[in-house]
């Protein structure tokens, strides 16, 4: 990248590509310019450091830039919203090779086309690892869906594969890196694939009451509905087992409804629905809203840690 | 940080804040929402890393902070827009002082606040040294002023200081930073002071076809009007020279008029203005927009770089 020089590695990033049609004015100029014909947009921001949330060795630049951006874009589809651009900043070592760029980019517009979206802008610096920071942009699809509105009698549904990702770290953990028996949860891993059209084709009638995306592990993020809504939450471990994590469990000796509970980074899909709701399709009940506060799983605490926190007890996992 | 917990440091970096009116629904959920009067809005982002872009040794971190804002905010109202919000993304190592924290989002509020917008959220993950991402929204005020409207027979003019952080950069590097006579430039260089309000209260009639905000070097800046209106620009050098500068070129063997035209970080604005348009308050003309491309002083090439690029020759700086 230092032969390339940061205005001609931006030239490269954004060459060939067509903008879609939120974004007003793409990269060039001092910004962006993005619509919003709501009169609001929905704005959320993380950032990736590596081998912290990343490993160079474990994951193709493809597969890190479209994490990057599902990730983020998650979390606008969270709000009730369709994501419609993401800015991108990116450090890397001048001796960063052209060729890992060209594929982070290229993840991360596979992504963000998946998403609907296309990326607006960014900016390159020079860091001593790769850092990636992305903000994206959304349009609410009438009122944003906060996780403030559950109410006792709700019933708790999630859209999308929980424990898969925390099953696939297991697996390279374990040094399974090449390992068929687990390349699906490894592939989870490497590349959330969040259920979009699942929120964003909900029927407009749904009484839907809270949402948020399970990136912490379903009791943390749950927790955090509860917490906001004033509510208890009571999951049904029957409802969210999953027979395909079982085998991959019994190879490396774990508990899959560990996995299922409190592994992050998947990406699915939490709210709540009004008691008497039809569940909408992709989406399955997994339990109930109930007075009280905090998290239960079959009526009783779990005896761990609910999820993920950056600055907690990440010393266990190799990578997060 | 460590003992603190990421989302205990969240509830303190937000704690006691009152956001503007442009932020509809601020931190604590998946994303936050905010207000696009115009249904369009501008965005840019920008990425500082520890050592390359700021010093700790050299900076306090209210500097650290309020510079991060600050070099967004420039970036919005170079494109003719009033600054409404920011989001952060911040990477700290585990160790970092939470003191550090506390004065580093005082000196982001601070500076947010001087732009006229609030922070509406962000992110914090642990990193090996400090990142810190900022995104700048702002409401268009109007039509959107671009790089690309430049016509020959224009005035170019200049709101702001010129070379006083590459003076202040110089000062650092050479030992002096508790030397008194020093001490307005190296605080220029630890905080730039964008003159927001000199393009935020433009008259409506005033005949702007091109802008941009000074963060490359002035020579740097004004080539990217050149290209992006198929034009050249000739920058008066008895019009930018700045007689404050003297006293600390001659202390330090430098030639002042290199600082101006291509240190960069000062985050003045530099516009093109129509042939008959009277400079409005705040502005100095400094040149002539002509037909040809690239950019003259007093008519001649400028010998050397036109300022800093990010993968360029940066070794020749102690931090950018």
């Amino acid at each position: 990248m230092r032969d390339l020089g940061e205005f001609a590695l931006i030239e490269r990033m954004n060459a060939g590509r067509s903008f879609g049609g939120g974004v007003e004015l793409g990269p060039g100029d001092d910004a962006a310019v993005v619509a919003a014909p709501a009169g609001r947009y929905v704005v959320s921001t993380d950032m990736l450091v590596q081998d912290r949330h990343f490993r160079l060795d474990w994951s193709r630049p493809q597969d890190i830039g479209a994490k990057a951006i599902a990730q983020n874009a998650a979390d606008v589809v969270a709000m009730g919203a369709a994501p419609s651009a993401f800015v991108v900043a990116l450090g890397c070592p001048a001796e960063t090779p052209v060729a890992f760029v060209d594929g982070l980019v290229d993840g991360m517009w596979a992504e963000a086309r998946r998403a609907g979206a296309s990326i607006a802008g960014g900016d390159v610096v020079r860091s001593p690892q790769v850092v990636i920071s992305v903000t994206a942009f959304g349009d609410p699809r009438g009122r944003t869906v906060l996780r403030s509105g559950a109410r006792d009698g709700d019933i708790v549904a999630v859209a999308g594969r929980l424990g898969w990702s925390a099953a696939g770290l297991a697996a390279l953990s374990a040094g399974a890196a090449g390992a068929e028996r687990f390349a699906d949860v490894i592939a989870a891993h490497r590349v959330p694939r969040p259920p979009y059209s699942a929120v964003l084709e909900l029927p407009d009638a749904t009484e839907i009451t809270a949402m948020t995306d399970v990136s912490d592990g379903l009791l943390a993020d749950l927790s955090h509905i509860a917490e906001s809504s004033g509510v208890a939450v009571d999951v049904d471990s029957a409802a969210v087992a999953d027979p395909a994590l079982s085998p991959v469990a019994d190879a490396l000796h774990a508990d899959p409804l560990g996995w299922v509970l409190t592994g992050g980074e998947d990406h699915a899909f939490a709210a709540t629905f009004g008691a008497g709701t039809a569940i909408p399709p992709g989406w399955r009940a997994i339990g109930r809203v109930c007075t009280g506060s905090g998290v239960f799983v079959d009526g009783a605490r779990w005896p761990g840690p609910l999820g993920w926190e950056s600055f907690g007890g990440g010393e266990q996992h190799a990578v997060r």
